[in-house]
Formats: structure tokens, sequence, C-alpha cells
């Protein structure tokens, strides 16, 4: 495997998860108490089109093309989405605080360890700097905690729905990585310093359950 | 009636319009036949959250609440685009070209003629800067053009669509019009300088009939 095409498997699925991210929050959006909120979500996610645009750009610079390297990932992130349809607004909420603190998580990680000879400072940088910022995750937090102090029943609901969330994310991610040879030896490389994919999983377990906690969800 | 009142109502209505164009583009951008142009949508969508923004800052600054500014404009843009649910790509894109061609006349013609006195300048720059640039009309006049000439029967099918459009926009205009007296006076006083609503409708009829020339409809 040339290492570019692992990095362009990379970016392809960040770009098409920006897109796909615009479109649930989009979605969700509608499911707002109020036009406020509303309004609110939807500026999360027309933002998730400028990082969109960025991978874009730096696909085609790199002599991809865009919508080439984002339809391996079509069908296993719309399967996920479409398993896990919301049915009110604390249910988006949690599914995008939860669905994508992990991701974020492992995207950084896997950009933070890869040797420079594998991923170029730039692509590092624009990973980095793409995955999303604490704005939304500091949003969902609130009105999460804030619905479970106005009922405590609620933390149970989501509790169950967050298992059920990180579940069929796995399940998905073990599809890409059977399928996405480029991808998944990407990851692997970044792993050769003596780090084990069990020591990644761990890592991104404990930060799942802290951030549960923090809203006060159980795991 | 204070002008001021008819300014919040101009600028909570434009501001609603953008809200609800960016979910209606972000729904439409589901129905796009591949991937490039689901996220080119997807970029104009998003694009109506940044002005958005602008609209409702402006608001902030004089004093009012955004929120209840857009208000008195759900209910009758809601039905308007409850009732003209697009129900493929081409139908999506004439709804947007022809419905976004004469909500933007309208609002270019009021900001224009409202003298300093009733619209600050700032505000008017705001409002004529706002309005939907070239960009997505010449997208959706070049998706049309395309299907008309792959296959002529199309034409019919989105005139006919085209004709419900005006017909439903003209119904909730009314009711608007009727409703909220301090945008009906702003518009009116508008037209102080010898101008009838009837010349400023006529322009506006003809304009729509030159955009859809331009792709191929009847109106």
């Amino acid at each position: 495997m040339s290492a570019d095409a692992g990095v362009i498997d990379l970016l392809g699925m960040l770009a098409y998860g920006e897109l796909l991210a615009f479109d649930r929050m989009a979605a969700d959006a509608r499911l707002a108490p109020d036009l406020g909120r509303q309004a609110r979500l939807a500026e999360m996610a027309a933002w998730e089109m400028a990082n969109y645009r960025r991978l874009a750009n730096r696909l085609t610079a790199l002599g991809a093309d865009p919508e080439e390297a984002m339809l391996p990932f079509v069908t296993a992130l719309r399967t996920y989405h479409d398993n896990t349809e919301p049915g009110d607004w604390l249910e988006a909420l949690t599914k995008a605080y939860v669905g994508e603190g992990i991701s974020d998580d492992f995207f950084r990680e896997v950009a933070q360890v890869l040797p420079e000879g594998v991923l170029a400072a730039p692509d590092r940088a624009l990973v980095l700097d793409v995955l999303h910022d604490d704005g939304y995750a500091d949003f969902a937090a609130g009105e999460i905690r804030a619905a479970i102090a106005a009922d405590p029943k609620v933390a149970n609901r989501l509790s169950m729905w967050a298992r059920r969330l990180t579940g069929e994310a796995l399940s998905q991610a073990q599809l890409v990585a059977q399928e996405r040879s480029p991808l998944t030896a990407l990851v692997l490389a970044g792993m050769s310093g003596g780090e084990s994919v069990d020591v990644l999983f761990r890592r991104l377990t404990t930060a799942h359950t802290a951030r549960m906690t923090a809203v006060g969800l159980n795991n």
C-alpha cells in the first residue's frame, strides 16, 4: 500500500463524515424546541461544510477526486445513521455528543501518532483542525444536563440510547476496517511504536466513559 | 407605526427566510443524484446561515430579539414550504430557482426604494448583501436546462410545478401582508414616490417570466 492511498482514505472518510454530519445536524435542527436552538444547531451544521470544503480542497491538491475518495465510506456511515435515527431533540443531541466525541478522539489519536513520513505535517494539521471544536459538545452537554435535572428518568433512557449508538458504531467501524485496507494499514502504521490497537481502543473507551459521566449518563 | 417596527419585521422575515432556506436546501441536498452535487447544495445551504448570523446580529444591535422578530413569519413561510414539498431533485432546484428569484427581487425593490429616513443605510446595505448571489441561480438553471435538453417533456412538468409554486407563494404573501401591518406599511412607504403596488407587482412578474424563459420553462 502507498502511504498516499491511506491518507486519501483518511481525508475522504473525514470529508464524507463532515457532509453527513451537516446532513444530520440540519435534520436534527428541525427537532429543536424553539427557533433559537434551531438556528444554533443550523449554524453548527453550516460549520461542518466549511471543514468539508477544506478537506475537499486538500484531496484535490493531492490529485484525488473528493467524490471518489468519499464513496468507499458512504454505505457504512449511512447505515450507521439510518440505524440510529433520533426520535427527539435529546436523542439527536446525545447521538451527536457521543458519536462525534468517539470519532473525533479516534481521528485525533491517529493523526497524532502517525509518523511524518506517513502523514505529512499539513495533513496532520488539517485533520486536527477540522475535528469538532468544543462548542457543539458544550451545547449538547448543557442541554442533556438540563433535561436530566428537570426529569431524572431521562438519564436512563438516554444511557440506553447511547449504548445502542456505540454498538452500532463499532459494528460499522469493523466493516470499514475490513473493507478499506489502505486506511486500516495507515492506522496500524501509527501503532508501530509499540502501541497496540487494544491500547488505543482502551483509551477511546476511557474517554467515552468520562464524556458520559460528565453529562450524567451511565456507560 | 414606528419605522423601526417595520425594519425589524423586514430583518426578522429575512432572517427566518435564511433559516428556512438552509433547512430546505439541506433537505433537498439528499435528493441530489451524486455526492458532488449533494456537497454543492449543502455548501450553498451553509452559506444561508452566514447571512442568518449577520441579520440576527443586526436585530440584536437594534435591541430586538432575533427569535421574536422571526416568529410572526413562521406560519406563513412553513405553510408555503409544507405545501410545496419537492418530489425530486429537479423540482427542488426549480422551487429554489423560482421562489428565491421572486423573493430576492421583492426585497431588493423594497430596500432600494425606501427613503433613508425609513431604512437606514447600513440596513439597506445588509438587506441587499444577504440576498442570494447568482451562484445558486446559475447552478439551478444549468441543471434545469440540462434536464430539459435530455428530455424535453421535463419542461412541461416543471412549468406546471412552477405555476403551483407562484400561486402558493402569492397566497402566503397576502396573508403576511394582512397580518403584519408594520411590514406592509414599510413597503407602502417605499411606494410613496408615485409608484403603486401594481407597478411593483408588474415588475416582479416581468422578471419572473424572464427567469422562466431563461431555463426553457413557460409561465
